[in-house]
């Protein structure tokens, strides 16, 4: 299916799509969080047909969130990492996995996140501005950066 | 284009996928916090079709995130609402423009989410745990829940 981009868009979670909103796209990288790094990996895990694996590797990789490379296991196989951009999605998969607990398994999720140090159960993620207030939809407001930001980034 | 559905990955991210994650879907909940409400709107203001929209819209209405009813102004119109549900994936929508923000613009973004009362900043969502500390993705674990917690919701 030709779909048309999302690239024109001066809007940073239509770029974001851009980038990683393919069906397929997330739950690569999810898979890719969890410590997948093989395609043969990926393919078995996610049930994934090898022609659309390929592609949506191909545009992760385009798109700077993972990175291709030769194994440290064996330098004939390749292997594809999470890039900076890629583990700065993080973020991204809990608030949508945190959405599935709630709305979708009722808070009755088969899984759920914790720190693997200490078992202390990952917070619900929450907007919240830096006088540490929770923002809903109506609180927010999208703005053009502030001037002084604006200048320092000239 | 046919594709595979993740309905039976026993997954909270892949089941919220499976609700909001095709392409277009999550660009119309944006104009939905942005308050755009009827369906010429929504076509008018993402440049998409109308069969694509229609087909969007009425995805999003059987899985709980919007809602169809007349117009508040006009009876004979009907109207798309953000249900609780809706309301409540502001996060991934959030962490999606932020990711933006800086990998893509790299700090200047066109807009950016300030809170409108106090002009305050969003701040940046990061994964933290109950103790407050930051987790990067090696620090978390997928675990099933606490067998209390089991108990409770049994």
């Amino acid at each position: 299916m030709k779909r048309t981009s999302y690239a024109d868009m001066p809007c940073p979670m239509a770029q974001a799509l851009e980038r990683v909103g393919e069906w397929w796209s997330l739950l690569i990288l999810r898979e890719a969080f969890r410590g997948t790094r093989r395609f043969g990996d990926f393919e078995r895990r996610l049930g994934i047909a090898k022609n659309v694996l390929s592609a949506r590797l191909k545009r992760l990789v385009e798109a700077g969130v993972l990175e291709r490379r030769p194994s440290t296991e064996d330098a004939r196989e390749v292997e594809y990492r999470l890039t900076a951009a890629g583990k700065d999605l993080l973020p991204v998969l809990v608030a949508l996995a945190q959405w599935g607990e709630r709305w979708v398994y009722d808070g009755r999720s088969p899984v759920r996140f914790i720190n693997r140090h200490t078992g202390a159960p990952v917070e619900t993620l929450a907007v919240r501005d830096a006088d540490g207030h929770v923002l809903a939809a109506r609180d927010l407001k999208l703005a053009p950066p502030a001037a002084a930001e604006t200048d320092a980034a000239a």
